[in-house]
């Protein structure tokens, strides 16, 4: 008997698992176009509310992940592996937790993304740096891997082409926001890319898509399950985003940022280092089967011997980028504004609004409104004060950098609307929440 | 602000009430193309969710209402009124209790449906009768109401385009079986066809589109509430829809067989009479502001007398219909084959599934199994025995009446599979489950 899309929407409308014939029917249908929109989205929205469960959504997942092109890593065994962050404001672990994994022995073959809405994206972050190649060929990007450890480019042309679709049509469906379809989407292209390790980075607070710890917990659960299920190793963080990672956001800014954290620059945000840190043990731990207090070890001996640091510079030398721009932020093209925004009163940072904050950054220059527009690799801010911070009346609370003035009033208020400044400094907040393994 | 459907859909999901200015904005975005349909569907199936408040479901119901074009009706006052099925097999309730009603006063302005899956419809049968116009435009099928009380037409052209373009989308998307949008539905209709009093018929049982008088009452009740909003008199019976109404199932069969009850012929099924007796009391009953049991002996006093049958005829020739056919049968277009199905073992009749017997009736070429599809008049089936009914093995069941000769193998089957023959006679069933005022 045929199959048909409406029998696969009645049943997920009475709360039962849909089959793996069936989900595999829709992904197969929905890709080629034989499935429309509307339907879709009518068993998208079933989904979302009926849920699905972690048999549907390894499936679902493996689907998506066979809908287009793999990568086959094989040549690199059992040490592969990839960093995955849901996204968030600052967030630049990728560019020091990859290298220090790959100064010691990983493999690190990372696809990245764009930013999206008020998150940035560590692909625009790296085309800050001169020269910086994001598009090697597969062939190419393979074997910059074997030579030196690490090759970090966008997304290849049709890696999991079920789920850039499905994901445009969530976009604007209202169906985002379910754990196993976001489980399924990000892991789907996971599969794709091949890594043998996988480490997830999952952003809970203001500044991103999951607001609290039990939600976080839940996809971070949901994805490590379905990780395994398809046989890789995985582990995954859950890690503070109430406030921006560290104190830069914008591209080229990250991108010093994330090599001062590398070169032990004292100045440099002690809880960017941490969480990159903590990044960077996971993979050393699942790729070498230890313990990740030892590892942790591993990692901050290859980031104090300037081990980390070298295998950056490798990289981004390798890659086409100019290697200079790391020590010499002068070679960086310089914004034509840059303006301090201060604080109204006396106290003492008690919350920041991090996804109000992305967005000041994205009205800068630093992020795109519309798909496809451009961004201003100089554009960004920096942030003088954060959470549990003292702040006197006129002292700065972030400095803006751009090359649209126009954009400085808007930018102004709303990154000071996204600061509050209370009398009494706030209780501590962990950086990171919970570890799975 | 602007309005946006993701809005809705987000509020929905939520299980909020949507506003007045959400709803208008959805009905007229969609009907407009504004909105697409992946996104009305994602909406469509929120609300199979969450469900509507009574609230949301009147200005639902209005919004598609107001969609296109409104009969107006205000020439008759108060004494406009229409009548509405929801759907069964062998049911032509309309061509008694309408006729009836005007016989009594009643300004009857009915426009009527086509037969939908296995139900048949009032139009398809209207149309048996050589010469019956139901194309009648606006003006001319108001100018017959005034003179004689009753016209009854097929839907006019831009009647509630909202609901066209709605109901498409969800047969098609799995969203049709949701008592806020089937009321909508319904009611927008009945509301823009303008009559002042409606009476409405919901079928209950194996050959109705709601299984259990429990649904049943739940999409009366609403009908009715909504109705009341909207400022009309509202009345509705629960009636059973286990077996096909009368035994004639079929176009010409059906108008032959509304005649016989019109004309008092004791050979007349009783289910038929009584069923069509009540609904034609419930619409005099709100008409004249009378309680349904004065009606009800007004009703059975015009049928007595004869004035409902005289009514009748009077209608179907005012719309060019050829009397004679009610008297001589023969005048219809003879089929070319009639067969019996006859019963296999001794027994009564426990059960009929009614759908089943309407799909065979279809099959034998007196419904369309594709949209379209031309109807043959001549056929259908007319039914020996029914529930209750005693029968011995060799006896007629059925009588089929086709011109398609090769549809009659399959047809006897299906017939003969939807009738239950136990041996003890199977406890009473009601007529009429409950009369909603």
């Amino acid at each position: 008997m045929a199959m048909h899309i409406l029998d696969l929407i009645r049943h997920k409308q009475e709360g039962r698992a849909l089959t793996e014939e069936e989900i595999r029917f829709f992904v197969s249908g929905y890709t080629d176009g034989a499935i429309p929109d509307y339907q879709a989205s009518a068993l998208l929205m079933a989904i979302w509310f009926r849920g699905m469960t972690d048999e549907e959504t390894a499936v679902l997942t493996q689907a998506m992940a066979e809908s287009g092109d793999r990568l086959d890593l094989s040549r690199f065994g059992e040490q592969s592996v990839d960093k995955h962050s849901t996204g968030g404001v600052g967030d630049k672990t990728t560019l020091i937790a990859a290298p220090l994994a790959a100064a010691l022995g990983g493999r690190v073959t990372k696809l990245s993304g764009r930013g999206l809405g008020h998150t940035g994206g560590t692909v625009d972050k790296l085309e800050a740096i001169p020269g910086y190649r994001t598009d090697l060929p597969p062939e190419e990007f393979l074997r910059q891997v074997e030579r030196i450890g690490i090759a970090v480019i966008g997304q290849t042309g049709n890696l999991a082409p079920a789920d850039k679709k499905l994901y445009a049509l969530r976009d604007v469906t209202g169906t985002v926001d379910s754990i196993p379809l976001i489980t399924a989407s990000i892991m789907s292209k996971k599969l794709a890319a091949g890594a043998h390790a996988i480490v997830l980075d999952v952003k809970v607070g203001s500044g991103a898509f999951m607001k609290t710890p039990e939600q976080a917990r839940a996809l971070a659960q949901a994805m490590v399950t379905i990780g395994r299920r398809c046989g890789r190793q995985m582990a995954a963080l859950l890690t503070d985003m109430n406030r921006p990672l560290g104190r830069a956001v914008g591209n080229a800014l990250e991108v010093q940022e994330a090599a001062a954290v590398l070169r032990g620059d004292p100045q440099a945000p002690a809880d960017l280092r941490q969480v990159s840190v903590a990044l960077a043990a996971q993979m050393v731990a699942l790729l070498r089967k230890i313990e990740p207090s030892e590892a942790e070890r591993l990692v901050t001996g290859a980031l104090q011997s300037g081990a980390g640091y070298a295998k950056m510079r490798e990289w981004i030398a390798a890659q086409g980028g100019d290697v200079r721009v790391l020590e010499e932020p002068s070679r960086f093209p310089a914004p034509a504004c840059h303006v301090p925004v201060t604080a109204a009163r006396d106290g003492y940072i008690t919350a920041m609004d991090a996804a109000a904050i992305g967005r000041a950054g994205v009205l800068l220059g630093a992020g795109r409104q519309k798909k496809d527009e451009a961004i201003d690799p100089a554009a960004g801010l920096c942030l003088c004060r954060k959470t549990g911070e003292a702040v006197k009346a006129g002292e700065p609370l972030a400095v803006l950098f751009t090359n649209r003035p126009e954009t400085i009033a808007e930018a102004a208020e709303r990154l000071r609307a996204a600061v509050t400044i209370g009398s009494e400094p706030p209780a501590d907040r962990p950086l990171i929440y919970e570890v799975i393994r």
